[in-house]
């Protein structure tokens, strides 16, 4: 059965502290640490692409295992911010990592609900087509979208990769998912001329009121009470957001780790990131949970292998 | 079994003539009609974004087929030319289209073998979460990228779009399919810029090259000699790409349509486009395949069930 058997992730070492911008901003280390939870975002360097940020997890990645690039058969990644909208980026990885002609390549568009979603859509690619390793990437560098005057998005967004490794020996395999859209709402968070708009109420409002009952809903689908998992990795979109789902499904603090004070929302990486902590962990079910643009959702179980 | 219900398609009605062309370009109709073999191509209206060009095929594909909206569970807009990049364009036409919020949406960035790879992707997806009923657009509107003074990619390409309707209630199966990349000739057919960029003589090479080991490949994998094959829908890149596919299997011209001429390559469409024709004709063993951007191919089986 396939599952995840590795993860390699990348954090560019560039940072911008939001203590320096406390002034220009009008806030204060109360609204940095407990509303936002985030100190500094990672800034990738101007020449750094998004297929520069996919090989520097890849190396994390063979840091940690001992991998055969003849042998993957499958890349697929997960962006919004591609380095060209043609081609996908999984080609331009493909060819900079020198992997085989038998090896399919394609993107998914998808913010913050891109992981969850990709887990399911590739692994079911790869079982359907019979392939036994793939390399699901998760890269939105939004420093290339975000208006640095914009509070509602520079404070938040930072720019981050991970390469999940899809494979027959996993550590974890995908139970159950759920999947929802709020297409009306998609102007809630855009990209218009380059620059991002988020109407951070809004979508607040959203991911307390649709992630909760999405939780719930995914539980009862894989037969396991919420009480019963033994982690939660939301989707790191802020401090406050993650409180807030954590207090309304009444799961205590420890299980539901906020772990990006300082490198801040990563988009579709943060899921992925957070697991990464978790391989060497004792946790046996993880709830994953993913949402953001679109308005999208989703979110999974998984089990230790 | 899930498979190809129905297909809708859209070709929006202006045209821009290849014949008005000729000095200009210092082209011949031989070079029109037998070469390119494109003779007018297909515009969108520039108020027309690429969620409304899939909004009309749905238009076409609800004239072919009673269907309640409430009961689509998935929908995936395979595009490299998206309304936005943030968000995906099947969140807008999730929304436009009013489809209830239990509808997972994701686009999927492919450009000419998009249609072949999201068969497989979007059916293994929608399999592996127990989804009946989902909608498949392809919608890659070029005209947002050709430059009209680049003699390589303005009489060629042509806007459109097409939804096939994946559900238990399939009149064509899918069998297995074959994927493979190029990577590190990405640069060949790229968008920079907001600019198309090809090379068309590296494209043809390498599709001359690949396509027909690929459709060998393909038929072996699902048990079947290529002469049994009733008709092959290869991508409509140009008369003189599908003619030298054809030659080098050595197929019949009729079991190999061309009939782009009056809009030219619609990208991801031109397959579904062919495969609507096929629903009331009598081939029982169709061969697709898709090839283009990246660079990339795929090739699948369809059997009329």
């Amino acid at each position: 059965m396939l599952g995840i058997e590795e993860i390699g992730t990348y954090l560019p070492i560039g940072r911008i502290s939001n203590y320096d911008r406390k002034s220009q901003f009008g806030i204060d280390d109360f609204f940095i640490e407990e509303k936002i939870g985030v100190r500094r975002v990672s800034v990738k360097s101007p020449e750094e692409e998004t297929s520069d940020l996919c090989l520097s997890a890849f190396e994390d990645l063979q840091r940690r295992i001992s991998l055969n690039k003849e042998e993957i058969e499958a890349v697929v990644v997960v962006t919004q911010n591609p380095d060209y909208n043609i081609p996908h980026t999984s080609a331009i990885v493909h060819g900079k990592l020198g992997l085989p002609s038998r090896c399919a390549a394609f993107d998914i568009s998808l913010g913050c609900s891109g992981f969850v979603y990709a887990l399911s859509v590739f692994q079911a690619f790869m079982a359907a087509n019979g392939m036994k390793r793939g390399l699901l990437f998760t890269a939105d560098p939004y420093s290339k979208v975000v208006d640095p005057q914009d509070k509602n998005t520079t404070l938040l967004f930072g720019d981050g990769a991970a390469v999940t490794l899809i494979s027959e020996h996993p550590r974890f395999v995908t139970g159950r998912s759920t999947f929802g859209t709020l297409g009306s709402e998609y102007q809630k968070l855009i990209c218009r001329d380059s620059t991002l708009f988020m109407n951070g109420r809004a979508i607040f409002n959203f991911a307390a009121k649709v992630v909760p009952d999405d939780l719930r809903e995914m539980a009862a689908k894989n037969g396991i009470a919420l009480e019963e998992i033994d982690r939660f990795l939301i989707h790191q979109g802020s401090k406050i957001i993650v409180d807030t789902i954590a207090a309304k499904l009444g799961l205590p603090a420890e299980k539901v780790p906020y772990a990006t004070q300082d490198y801040g929302n990563t988009v579709s990486s943060t899921i992925p990131i957070l697991l990464q902590n978790e391989f060497d962990g004792t946790a046996r079910t993880i709830a994953i949970c993913g949402f953001g643009v679109g308005l999208s959702w989703a979110s999974s179980l998984l089990r230790r292998v």
